[in-house]
C-alpha cells in the first residue's frame, strides 16, 4: 500500500507537484495558508489539512514546498508546526529552495523528535512541475534515500542523491549562480554588440554552436529579441536564491565577486518595479544604462 | 583557375589554415617573420615570400593571421607592408582577432589604394584549424562576400556574413566575453559548492542537463577535475581579446562590469606565471583565494 503523504505549500510549483503524487496513487493530506488551492485539490480527492501540525499527525511522509527559509522554519518549527504533529520516524522532505544552513538547523531540531529530514530542492520551473519532469537534488541520510526515491520520482525525471542534509540546496544554489551569471554574460555581450552596430541575431546565429553556446543563450535570447519578459522564472525569486547563496558563501568563506554584482543588478531592476519579469530581463540593466534595446530591427 | 593567394602569419592557427587552402588547390605565396614555418610550407609546395609587400605584389587575395592589432597594422601599413605591394582590386582578408576599430582604420587606409578589406576572425582553436572546421565571422563589403566565400570555406565549416568591416571582430569579441564569463560562472559556483562540502562532480551531473548547462561546462569542467590546464586556449590570449573588447566598449559606451573583473582575474593569474594555462584555469583565481582545489576526491 502506498504511503500517506502530507503536502504543505500549494503554490505555482507545489500544486502541480501534489497533483502528480495523487496521479501515482498516493493519498494526500494538503495544507496552504490560502484556502483556494486546498479547495481545488480537495475536489480532486485530497484530504483537507487544517494546519501543518494537523497534516503531520496523519502522514508518514510530509513534503513542504514553500517560498524561502523563514516560511520553512515557521511551518516546521513554529506554532501548530509539523514538529508538533509528527510521530517518531516521520520523514520530512523539504523541496523548497532555501539557505542550506537553515536546512541543517531544521534537520537538527526535528531529529530531537525522531523526525528524519531531507532537503530536496527542484529545478525546471512550472512547466516541468506540471509534467512531473523536475530535476531533484537530494540531501539527507543516504540509508533512507531509497525509501523516498519512488515518491520523488512521481514529481521529477532526474532524482540525484548528493550528500548530507543541506547539500541539495548547495547544488541548487550553485545552479542558480551559474544561470544568473550566464544570463549576465549574454546581456553584456549582446548589448555590447548591438551598441557597436552589429545585429544581435547574427551574433546569436554565429556563436550558439561554439564554446559560447549555452542553455541560457538558447532559452533566453529568443525571448529577449521578441521583448518577451513573461516568466518563466521571476527576477525576485532569483534574488532570493542569490541572497541565500551569498549568506552561505559568507559562512564558508568563498567570495562570490560576480554573483554579488548580478544580485545588485537584479535588485535595482526589482526596485524599479521589474521584479516580476523573467530573469532574462536582467539585460534591461545594461539596456537602460546605454539607451538601447536588443531586439529584431535593421542594423 | 583558382586564384593566387598570399598568406601572412604561419603560427599555430595560420599554418594549418594555409595548408587547408593548398589542399583545395590554391597556389599560395607565404610569409612569416620566422623562417621555420615558411620552409615547411615551401616543402609542401608553397612559394616563398620575402616580405608582406612581396607576397601582396603577386596575389589577388592576401590573408593575414596575426597575434593582435599592432602586428596587423605593421604588416598591412608598415614598411614593406601589404599596401606597398598590392595592386588595385586586391582583396585583403584579415583573419586575426583584433580590435574592430583597428579593422575599420586599416580598411579606410587601404581603400585609398583600391584595396578591399574584410575582417574575418575565427573561433574553434587549433584542432578546428587543422580540420578546416573553424567558425568564421565576416565583416566587409557585402557585394564582394560571395567572391571570397569559397576561399573561407576551405578553412571553416561555418562562414557567416555579419555586416560592414569590423563587425566580424565585434562578434568574435562578444563570443569571447560570453566564454570568459561562463568560465567565471562555473568557477564561482564550483568553488562555492566544494567549499560547502559538496562533491563538484555531483553538482556537474545534477545541473548539466538544465538551464545551467553550457558548452563551457561540458568542455572545461572535466579538465578542471582532472587538473588538466594544458591549452586549448591560453589565458594570455583571452586577456588580449578582453582588452580589445574593453577598448571597443569604451568607445561605444557600454560598461562591461563583469568582463572587466574577469579581465583582472586573468591578469593576476598571468602575473603569477599562469598565462600559458588553458582559460579554464581561471578557476585557480578562486581556488587560491580559498585554499582548495576542485578535483576528484572524497567529499
Amino acid at each position: 500500500m502506498k504511503r500517506q503523504i502530507g503536502f504543505i505549500g500549494l503554490g505555482i510549483m507545489g500544486k502541480p507537484m501534489a497533483r502528480n503524487l495523487m496521479k501515482k496513487g498516493y493519498s494526500l493530506k494538503v495544507y496552504d495558508i490560502r484556502n483556494e488551492p486546498v479547495e481545488e485539490l480537495v475536489k480532486e480527492g485530497a484530504k483537507r489539512g487544517y494546519s501543518p501540525k494537523d497534516v503531520a499527525s496523519e502522514s508518514e511522509v510530509v513534503i513542504t514546498m514553500l517560498p524561502d527559509s523563514p516560511q520553512v522554519k515557521e511551518v516546521v518549527l513554529g506554532k501548530d508546526g509539523i514538529i508538533e504533529g509528527a510521530k517518531e520516524g516521520t520523514i520530512l522532505i523539504d523541496m523548497s529552495s532555501i539557505d542550506p544552513n537553515v536546512s541543517k538547523e531544521i534537520a537538527e531540531e526535528v531529529k530531537k523528535k525522531g523526525i528524519i529530514m531531507f532537503d530536496a530542492p527542484v529545478s525546471g520551473g512550472e512547466p516541468k512541475a506540471i509534467e512531473g519532469t523536475l530535476s531533484i537534488m537530494v540531501g539527507g541520510p543516504e540509508e533512507k534515500f531509497e525509501d523516498i526515491k519512488e515518491i520523488l520520482t512521481a514529481m521529477g525525471s532526474s532524482v540525484v542523491y548528493i550528500g548530507k542534509v543541506g547539500s541539495g540546496n548547495v547544488v541548487k544554489l550553485a545552479n542558480q549562480i551559474i544561470v544568473a551569471l550566464n544570463i549576465a554574460a549574454m546581456s553584456e555581450a549582446m548589448v555590447f554588440a548591438a551598441k557597436a552596430g552589429v545585429d544581435p541575431e547574427k551574433v546569436y546565429q554565429s556563436i550558439r554552436g561554439g564554446l559560447a553556446g549555452s542553455a541560457v543563450l538558447d532559452a533566453k535570447f529568443p525571448m529577449i529579441v521578441e521583448r518577451n519578459f513573461k516568466p518563466g522564472f521571476r527576477i525576485e525569486l532569483h534574488i532570493k536564491d542569490l541572497k541565500n547563496a551569498l549568506n552561505m558563501s559568507h559562512q564558508v568563506g568563498v567570495p562570490l565577486f560576480l554573483t554579488t554584482q548580478v544580485y545588485e543588478m537584479m535588485y535595482l531592476l526589482k526596485s524599479k518595479g521589474k521584479g516580476g519579469d523573467d530573469h532574462g530581463g536582467l539585460i534591461k540593466f545594461y539596456e537602460e544604462l546605454v539607451g538601447l534595446e536588443v531586439k529584431r530591427q535593421t542594423y
